[in-house]
Order: C-alpha cells, then sequence, then structure tokens
C-alpha cells in the first residue's frame, strides 16, 4: 500500500504548486486520504484561504485516493481529472484541512472492472474542507484513469 | 477604471500564491480581462499543467472583473466566491490564459442596484481556459461583493 508520505514526497517532486502550498498528506489509510496546509503561502486578500488553494487542496486529496489505488495495478495508469465543483461555505481562517473519505466497496470494484476492461475507470470523489474540525467547503470532482 | 498592471500589483500583494503560479493581468478593459500564466511553476505530473492552477487562475480572472468593478464604487465593499465549477475539455501543454468577457449591462446593473439598495451584490461569471488561442477548459464562478 501506498503510504502518506510516499505520496506526499510524489507530490511535492512532480506538482510544484503542491510545495508552494505547503501541503502534507496526513493521512492515507483504508478510510480515506487528508491533506493539511497552512494559511500563510495560501491567505488570500482578506487574511482568509484563497478560494484557489482550498480547491487546489482538495483536488489533491481526491487525486491522492486515486493515485494510491491505481498504483496496486500490474499496468501502467494516467490519472486526469475531468471536472470538479466546490461550495464555499465559511471563510477559512486558519491551516485547514481537506478530508477525502475512500468510496465504498461497489464503486471501486466498478472502476477496476471499467479500468481492467475497457481501460478507462472513472470515479467521483467527494472532499470536505474543514477548519478546526469544522466543516467550511464541500469539493466534488471526477476523476478518470487511463490504461496504458 | 483599475488597470491590469493595478490589478496584477493587488493579486501579487495580497494573493501570495498568485506570485508562485506567475500570474500576469494582461487585459483588463471593457471587453473583459484577461490572466496569463506559465507552465512550469503550475506543472503537474503528467507535463501539463496541473488543475488546481487552471482553476485558480481562471478564479483569478473573475475575481479581477468583480474586484475592478466594485473599485469604482463611492462605498468600501468586500469580495468573496462563494461556488465554482471547471470542466477540463484538453490536457493543458504549456502556457495559458484565462479570459473573463465581461457580463452584459443588464447583470451589472443588476449587481451594482444589489449592491447598493440591499448591501450584497452577487454574479455570476464564465471564464475560458486557453492555450494558443483554443478553449482547453472552461470555469464558472459565482461571486458575492458585500458593503461594509
Amino acid at each position: 500500500m501506498v503510504s502518506a508520505s510516499d505520496v506526499e514526497a510524489y507530490l511535492h517532486a512532480r506538482i510544484p504548486l503542491s510545495r508552494q502550498m505547503q501541503v502534507r498528506v496526513t493521512v492515507g489509510d483504508g478510510a480515506g486520504v487528508r491533506i493539511a496546509a497552512p494559511l500563510a503561502p495560501n491567505v488570500d486578500h482578506r487574511g482568509t484561504v484563497f478560494g484557489g488553494s482550498a480547491s487546489a487542496v482538495a483536488m489533491l486529496a481526491g487525486w491522492a485516493q486515486v493515485h494510491a489505488r491505481i498504483a496496486e495495478l500490474p499496468f501502467e495508469t494516467g490519472l486526469v481529472i475531468r471536472r470538479a465543483g466546490i461550495e464555499y461555505d465559511l471563510p477559512i481562517d486558519g491551516d485547514f484541512e481537506a478530508w477525502c473519505p475512500t468510496p465504498g466497496v461497489a464503486e471501486w470494484t466498478r472502476f477496476d472492472t471499467d479500468l481492467r476492461r475497457g481501460g478507462k475507470g472513472r470515479v467521483e470523489l467527494g472532499v470536505e474542507l474543514q477548519r478546526a474540525g469544522r466543516t467550511v467547503a464541500s469539493f466534488q470532482g471526477v476523476y478518470v484513469a487511463l490504461r496504458g
């Protein structure tokens, strides 16, 4: 299984903006992926988290979720995001986290099967943005994995 | 009228991630706002533009559009983003631009009136992401301005 620190190292190495945003992958287990980011490098003109940072960190949490899944497959798979949406409910006035719970078994099984048989798997993931344990924004992303 | 270079200086000063993404505001006139960003600081694991960067640059183009509008009002106004969505149609394999055309007169008039009378104006803006003149992604954002 891919560890949280493996995923963090991969992100920092391959997506330089993740370093600038100072993201840390704090949990990557069967229950989900959690990514934390501090306010300072992500601050906006109001002293709260820039909406673009919040969305990008959430997107990375979903991405890390699928990345960990396809890393275990016995063939090379590319991963892209097809569509994303976010609702901002409250200002994020400090360090924050993105929590992407692992989809259910049925959802992953369908994804794996489509990928193995048709060469393309698609999964929609929800990510909660949290500030001090409170949900402050909700993100949805559609990720597509392509074999070969 | 707020100039493109004023908006760029404001973004770089107040939203540090905009500096990291190396955004440049290239047009800010009656027709719309255009923001350019290079591939290098925004690259992802595939050598194309990170989806989070593309979305953030588009968000800034919409934000700059409303920022320029409210800068001309005779009272202080705060500006936040309430909701955003993006569709990625093609990989962005190089430097890119976000183009936010100015909404029609009726849309802006309604926004101004709501802001003056009720203290809150809301506008939905569309932003096209372009690579070498071709549309590669489409963004929509709902921005809310609050008086005082």
